[in-house]
């Protein structure tokens, strides 16, 4: 009989991938559904993971010369049908608001009354209603760049909802501008999927591959649509943020033209780029292992966590006491400008308290008890090593080097993702072996398959469709960075220019 | 004849109070109408206020131990009735959602389609949808205080809106709280009302009155609604905060109960209290003047702008190199704990240029022309004095100094404000007294009148309604810090043990 391994959530990954994301999530107090089909509740643990990648985020959005606004949540319904494209990408499964009140119905429970002459949309995403602003706002080519982003919450109404990866109601940023020229609007598309980019790679130590979708994969009423993808634990495509070039399509649809230095009227070129709550689910399926959650330590809620042990009552004073002065002098350091954060749980739970922060995912956990304090030394152990695995430091040493060790677990994170991305990405020109790359191998096991494909591709929407259908394989982008390579279409043997990048995605 | 004194924003205060409030707003960009009925678009300048805002006030809430999370922004309908004040106080002009599709209508346009089985409100606020979180995650007493914040967006309809003041959609924070005892909840109702109070008065530099609600203006459910009240120019009250002691109702209603140490179950006392964009309303009234807006030092978007002069070619590369120098110089410098925000605005658009920034309220304006250059030194204004008053200081005189200087305007934007509301303040015991002060002195400007009344009430409802159906008047609160003094009520002549303030209200 092989030794069972215990591990904190169960099933493991290898077992079921898609119930062991629902138990971290569940295990790290992360979120939960709510009792609104489609709607989560973000619990503080992972509400403060969103806070401090929206303040990262909105630092670098505002060093672009971006400012905030808002806009209002509801649009007209025939707003929604400007832009043609739109209205069929959209203007779908959205919350519609018909009514403004509610009032005693003949059975004594409410009911919606005051009927609204035109129904309101719950915005899915905000390109018309800002349109219309923009359109007020500007008059001469001075006005010009416009940049602005809104932080907000958003409803598509979904029939298969998961938390974080795809709610009803979600919370994003949505950045919108408008331009002089298409130049200008093509270079701030790519300006904010590179800000997406260092979001994704230094902050989450998610890698990703920046590229453009294919025609069909666009955001609708797009000309170009830049995306970063990630890899997750399970192969699977994680699209993370999105920057489109949106050329004068909305800008024609909500009339924002201008005034050009030759006293001409020019019609605007506008842009708009997003990322949302999603991007914690990315995190989370990047890094977490079958012992729970792991947080980067540059946005964990907590760095480390300091568990007195208590259960000497002669020493326990001593050791509170030594606990919180560990906390003060680690409080007043700085991780990458921002302040270094401290949890401190004196819970008398036994074993549990330890595995509780394990499952957290937070970086460092410090056992604080008299033989350390006797030798003035911080026993540590590190989320990105084994449980077991435990490093005593001198105080003043732990306190100094503190963080070149979030720093090198931040590293490592992003190191072991990009090994497992590498090692699941293949180059494949014969159709054969791309068949049966994407083909479980286990019919128990649907999910498990090859990973990212780098396959040639002519182009058309005809032979991207034939995969999508054979094997629910999308195209996620046809990378920026893969250089021009001379090949043949996978499904019709046509000239292809280059690779794009084949996957199952979420 | 006399001399016509011409002012940037037209009416003036005097002509045309309500008037001068929109055009306060339209001429410092702050906020404009949306095609949305009753929604704002909030713009960049107003935004930032409110950011800035936040940013303080969510350090303090975390101070104190409170934590961030996010809640359904809809609530199912049945949720709406399980409190029977909030009932009547909340299910009536609610934002209801019937349907959760678009289709093409008969005639072409899109028709909502797909009708939920249960409609849903848009939140007007959160205890029903917050209070069924908490039960499910209140078991033991080991897990209360549960203390969290939520920061989001409203929808109450309203039928006569106001940028900021009331509109249907509005911003807000909504804290929600759950305890042990009835002691500890009514600790955290004035604990929180304290860190409104400190948001007024240190930040928005608008003196507050504290106190309690009398129970017909209490919240819907509340057992007791403290209050911060402001006065505005106008000499009108805004409530600009509540917190709420709910008692025990919201938590019977949403079955928040918990196991004692003893092993009894015992049910939780909540509390819930929250500010909204509102503040910027009072913010506005409280200081701006005929030229426009004036923004509080910490509050204000830009602390100061730099005009360089650039009319003279010949000298103009080296006016905009000293401009970039002394902003880098004073970027380096922090201001209560944030970084020292800069504008440069090199428009050539000749003196409109300087009466902008007076019209957006940024507290220092500084010319920088050769003949300064050749002092090295800073030639400025201040926005809490005449536009005619300038003031110069060698460089590093004024770089040294910029943080007093800018705490003096604070300062003295609080004084005023002080001043203003003391000098129209009046405790009032006679009945003929009262109706004449709250009993507009001129036809044509009904809203002018006394200001606030500090007087006695016995504490019915029917002798508040009085007063309220006669002048329109209302309590504010009865003030925490007016002491104990018998006294006879206005109205019926009983024994009263307090004053209360009377007031005309936003």
């Amino acid at each position: 009989m092989s030794k069972k391994v215990q591990t904190a959530i169960s099933p493991t990954r290898a077992q079921d991938y898609p119930e062991w994301y629902q138990q971290v999530i569940k295990a790290s107090d992360l979120a939960e559904r709510s009792p609104v089909r489609g709607c989560m509740v973000i619990k503080p643990w992972g509400y403060s993971i969103w806070e401090n990648i929206q303040r990262e985020m909105d630092d670098m959005f505002k060093d672009t010369g971006v400012k905030n606004a808002y806009f209002p949540l509801f649009i007209p319904l025939n707003f929604m049908e400007k832009e043609a494209a739109h209205v069929e990408g959209f203007a779908k499964e959205c919350a519609v608001v018909t009514h403004h009140r509610l009032e005693k119905g003949p059975e004594g429970g409410l009911v919606p009354a005051g009927q609204l002459a035109e129904p309101l949309v719950v915005r899915p995403t905000s390109e018309t209603i800002i349109g219309e602003s923009f359109s007020k706002w500007l008059n001469s080519y001075r006005d010009l760049p416009i940049l602005i982003n809104q932080w907000a919450n958003v409803v598509r109404w979904e029939m298969r909802t998961r938390l974080f990866l795809r709610t009803s109601e979600f919370l994003w940023q949505e950045g919108h501008t408008a331009h002089a020229t298409a130049e200008e609007a093509l270079e701030r598309t790519s300006q904010m999927l590179e800000v997406y980019s260092r979001i994704a790679q230094d902050y989450l130590a998610m890698p990703v591959i920046r590229g453009s979708k294919s025609e069909a994969e666009r955001f609708p009423g797009a000309e170009d649509t830049q995306c970063i993808e990630a890899m997750m634990q399970d192969r699977k495509a994680l699209q993370a943020g999105t920057s489109h070039f949106l050329g004068q399509n909305f800008a024609k649809a909500s009339n924002i033209r201008f005034q050009t230095a030759d006293e001409k009227e020019a019609i605007a070129w506008t842009t708009s780029w997003g990322v949302s709550t999603r991007l914690i689910g990315g995190l989370i399926m990047t890094h977490s292992d079958d012992d729970g959650l792991i947080v980067p330590p540059k946005l964990a809620p907590a760095h480390l966590v300091l568990l007195p042990i208590l259960n000497n009552e002669a020493q326990r004073s001593k050791v509170m006491e030594y606990t919180e002065k560990l906390a003060a002098q680690l409080r007043e350091q700085r991780y990458h400008d921002r302040r270094l954060r401290i949890e401190i749980d004196t819970r008398d739970i036994g074993g549990a308290r330890g595995w509780d922060w394990i499952k957290k995912g937070v970086p460092l956990r410090v056992e604080i008890g008299p033989r350390d304090i006797a030798k003035d030394a911080v026993f540590f152990a590190r989320r990105d090593k084994s449980h077991r695995e435990k490093t005593s430091l001198p105080r003043e040493e732990f306190c100094n080097s503190i963080c070149s060790i979030l720093d090198e677990i931040q590293g490592n994170l992003f190191q072991r993702a990009m090994d497992f991305r590498q090692a699941n990405t293949q180059r494949i020109d014969n159709k054969a072996e791309f068949y049966s790359y994407f083909t479980p191998q286990n019919k128990e096991k649907p999910e498990i398959h090859g990973g990212f494909a780098l396959t040639h591709w002519c182009g058309e929407a005809k032979c991207e469709t034939k995969i999508k259908e054979d094997l629910t394989v999308t195209i996620r982008c046809i990378p920026f960075n893969s250089g021009k390579e001379n090949g043949k279409c996978l499904i019709c043997g046509k000239l292809s220019k280059q690779r794009a990048i084949f996957a199952k995605a979420y």
